[in-house]
C-alpha cells in the first residue's frame, strides 16, 4: 500500500445514517474522504488516512441544510418579541434595519450566525438579505456551503436606495459568485408578492432564468396576505404568481402557511418547492403550513430556521423537532411526519430543494463531504434504540461534536476551526450596544 | 467581620431574575446562602462566604419545576414512536412495562433521569409511577427535590398485583416519606377516570385529604376520553370528578387538552390546578390544552415534561419554548404566552401548583436555595437584549452551568456532583439491552 492510496480523512467506527434513497444504515462504518469528496463508504473495515476520526459510539450523518434564513438578523435576536406582527415589523425590526444594516453589520452578524449554525450541525444554508455579497464573503471565510440570494423589493433597501440599481447590481452579484467560489451559489429573492410589483416579480424571474439560478419569494406566511393580494390584483397569491409565469421547478416559495389544496395542486404540477419554517411561524403566530399534504403530492419540502429575530435560534434540530410535533398535534395523528421523513427534509430533502441533490444531502461515494458526527453517549440520549427517533425528538444542536464541510473539518470536538468565536461575539456585541442605545425596550 | 458571619455559598456578579411577585431583576447581584436557605439577595455588593461562585455575565434564576413526569420511562425513550396511541400503549409500552418494570429498573432509570434533569436546570420534579418508594430513594440520593406520587389504578400494577394492597401500601408510603426526608413530599396519583372506578377515585382522595397531601390524575389527555366516560357514567369527565367530590385546591389535573369553558369555570371555582405538558401532547397528537384561557381565569398552571417515552426529553427549556410557540400559533396571536409568563409557569407557577409557593419558585431571602446559573456568553445567546426572551426562545438545557438544590451544589460547571453519570448510563444501557432483545423493532 503506497502513500498515494491514503485518504485525506477517514471516519471510522460510527453508525452512518446515509440518508440515501434506500436509507441504508451502516454500522461500524468507514468513510474515506479525498479532497472535497466522499470517496468511499463501507462497513466493517479500517482504511488508511492522513487523519482518522474515531466515531465509535457516534452517529454519522449528512450535514443539515437550512433552506431559509436571514443571517444578519442575529443582531436583532430577542430585541422585540411577543408583539403583534405589524408592530414587531414596523415598530421595531424595519426601523432598526433602516438604521443599522450596513456592510459591516451584515458581515459580522453572518460570521456569528455561521458559528451558531456549525455548532448545531448545519453545513449548507440558503440566505436572503441585503448586502448579500458580504454574506457570500463571510461564508467563504468560514468554509460553509451557501446559497446566497440577493433581495429585491419595490422600496429603498439599505443596499440599494434606487430600484433601477437593484437589477444591475443583482446581475453583477450573480456573475461574481457563479464563477469565483465553488461553495457559493448565487440566487435571487423577491421579498413577496405584496412588496414586489408584478413587473418586479417578472423581471427578476426573467433574469434568474437567464442566469439559470434559483428564484425565491416569501409566500402566504400570514392569513391576511390573500386579502391584500386579492384586493390589489383581483386574484389569490398563487394564482397571481402563476399568471405572472414565475412559478417553476427553480422557484422556492418560503413559508406557505396558507396554501390551499388548489395551490398545492399547482405547485405539484409545476414542480415549485417549499421552505417550511415551523419555529418562526409558530412564534410569529403566522400559521401552520400543510406539509403532510404537500409531501403526499411529492412537492419538495425543506426545513429552514428563518432569521433569528423571529425564531430565535438557528438550530435545525429545533426545526426538526417542532416540525414533527406540530403536524402531529394539528392533525391529531401521531403517525404523520415520522422521524425518518423529518430527517430527510433536513438533509436530502433540503438538497433537492436547492437543486443540489447530486452533490449533497446524503453520505454516498461521489458526493461532497458535508458530514456531521454526533456524540450519543449522553444522558438525554440514553438508551439508544432508534437513531432517527433520537435525532428528531431528543438530540439538540449542542450534541454535534465534529463537522466537515467540503472535505474540510470546520469543527472538531466542538471547537470551531474556521471562526474566532470570541472575536465574532465581541463584534456583534459592539453593534448591539449601539442598537440598544436607540431601542427603548432593551435592558442594556 | 467574624468568621461566623460568613455565608456558606455566595453567588456574585450575575443578573438575577428573582421571579418574585414583582418580577425584580437585580444586576450585579449578591446571593448569600446559609444551610438550605437563601439568606440574602442584594445588588452591587460583595459578601463573605466559604464558597463564592462568580456569576459575572451569567443569568441566575430559580431552578425549574417539572410538575409531571414518569422518570423510569427513560428506559423506553425512543423505543416506539410515530404510532397510533393505542398501538403505542397496548402494543409497546404496556407489554414492556409489564415485563421490565421492577424495583431495580425504577431506581436506576430514575437516577439517569435525574442526571438529565439537573443537567437541564430542573431542581424539583413531581413524579407518578410504580415502586414510587424507589423514586423517592433515588431523589434523596441525588439531592433533588421531589413530589413522589404513588400510583393507583383498577388493574394489577407491577408493584401491586392486588388492589386491596394498593391502599395500605400507599398509606405506608405516605407515612414513611412525610417524616423521613425534608426534600421528599409524598402524594397520590389516580391514573385516570377511565382506569380508576368511582370507588377508587373517591377512596384515594379521602386518604389524600386525611394525610393532607396532593392528589393527581391524568385528565382529558385525548379527545375520545369524553365519549368513554359519558358512555360509562352518563356525564362528562370533569362533571364526573366534580360529582364524586374529588376536585379541590389539592387536586392537580394533568394534561387537560380537551377542557371546555364550562370545565375551566369549575376548575377556577374550586381551585383545581393543571399540569401542562405541551411537548408530549404534541408528539402523541393528543391535543392542545387551552392554557391562555386557564391563566385568564387565574387557574394555577405548571409545566411538565411527561415521561420520556412520549417526549422524548426531560428538558424544561423545551417545554417553555414549545408552550409559548404552540399557543401563539394555535390562537394566531403572537402576544399570548409571552416570555415572562412562560418562565413564571416553569418556576413560581410550578411552585404554586405543588403548594410550595412559600418555599421555592423564586429567589428571595427566606426561601429554599434552589438556584440555577446560566452561561449567556455563547453564540446562540448573543447579543442579549432581554433575558426572559433568551431563556424561553433561545436557551437550551445545555446552557445551565451550575445548579444548587436546597443549598447544596449538585452541578458545577456542568459536572454532576451527586451522580456517577457513567455508572448511571451503564446501568440503564444494561436494562435496555434486555428490553431490545424482546422488542422486535429496535436496531440493537
Amino acid at each position: 500500500m503506497t502513500e498515494t492510496e491514503k485518504f485525506d480523512i477517514a471516519i471510522e467506527g460510527g453508525t452512518v445514517l446515509t440518508m440515501s434513497a434506500k436509507m441504508e444504515i451502516i454500522e461500524d462504518a468507514a468513510i474515506g474522504i479525498r479532497g472535497s469528496l466522499i470517496a468511499l463508504v463501507d462497513g466493517n473495515r479500517r482504511i488508511p488516512a492522513h487523519k482518522t476520526i474515531d466515531a465509535t459510539g457516534h452517529l454519522v450523518l449528512p450535514g443539515l441544510i437550512n433552506t431559509h434564513t436571514h443571517l444578519p438578523m442575529v443582531c436583532f435576536r430577542g430585541l422585540a418579541d411577543d408583539l403583534p406582527l405589524m408592530d414587531w415589523l414596523n415598530g421595531h425590526i424595519f426601523p432598526m434595519e433602516a438604521r443599522f444594516v450596513n456592510k459591516e453589520m451584515v458581515y459580522e452578524s453572518a460570521i456569528l450566525a455561521m458559528a451558531e449554525m456549525i455548532l448545531s450541525g448545519t453545513t449548507t444554508f440558503c440566505d436572503g438579505y441585503f448586502f448579500e455579497n458580504r454574506i457570500a464573503e463571510a461564508a467563504k471565510a468560514c468554509g460553509v456551503r451557501a446559497v446566497v440570494s440577493q433581495g429585491f423589493a419595490d422600496f429603498a433597501t439599505p443596499d440599494n436606495p434606487r430600484f433601477d440599481k437593484m437589477m444591475s447590481a443583482g446581475i453583477r452579484f450573480v456573475e461574481r459568485w457563479q464563477t469565483s467560489a465553488p461553495m457559493i451559489t448565487p440566487a435571487f429573492f423577491c421579498h413577496s408578492p405584496y412588496t414586489c410589483s408584478p413587473q418586479t416579480l417578472v423581471k427578476v424571474k426573467a433574469a434568474a432564468r437567464e442566469a439559470g439560478i434559483l428564484y425565491l419569494t416569501h409566500l402566504l406566511e400570514n392569513k391576511d396576505e390573500t386579502d391584500t393580494i386579492v384586493k390589489r390584483y383581483g386574484r389569490k397569491p398563487v394564482r397571481h404568481l402563476l399568471d405572472l409565469g414565475v412559478l417553476d421547478h427553480q422557484t422556492i416559495a418560503v413559508h406557505c402557511n396558507w396554501l390551499n389544496p388548489e395551490d398545492i395542486a399547482v405547485f405539484a404540477d409545476l414542480g415549485v418547492s417549499v421552505s417550511h419554517n415551523p419555529v418562526s411561524s409558530m412564534k410569529l403566530a403566522a400559521g401552520v403550513a400543510p406539509v403532510p399534504q404537500m409531501l403526499e403530492k411529492a412537492i419538495r419540502v425543506g426545513l429552514g430556521t428563518d432569521g433569528s429575530a423571529s425564531n430565535n435560534a438557528l438550530d435545525m434540530f429545533r426545526e426538526m423537532d417542532a416540525s414533527a410535533k406540530l403536524h402531529k398535534v394539528m392533525s391529531l395523528d401521531p403517525t404523520v411526519m415520522n422521524a425518518p421523513s423529518v430527517l430527510k427534509m433536513a438533509t436530502s430533502g433540503g438538497a433537492r430543494l436547492l437543486g443540489m441533490e447530486n452533490l449533497i444531502g446524503s453520505i454516498e461515494a461521489g458526493k461532497l463531504a458535508d458530514i456531521i458526527i454526533m456524540d450519543m453517549n449522553q444522558p438525554h440520549l440514553t438508551p439508544l434504540y432508534n437513531p432517527y427517533s433520537h435525532l428528531v425528538y431528543a438530540a439538540r444542536g449542542a450534541d454535534v461534536k465534529t463537522s466537515i464541510i467540503n472535505g474540510k473539518i470546520v469543527m472538531e470536538n466542538r471547537r470551531l476551526l474556521t471562526i474566532d468565536l470570541e472575536n465574532a461575539m465581541n463584534n456583534v456585541n459592539r453593534i448591539a450596544t449601539h442598537i440598544s442605545r436607540e431601542h427603548p425596550s432593551t435592558m442594556r
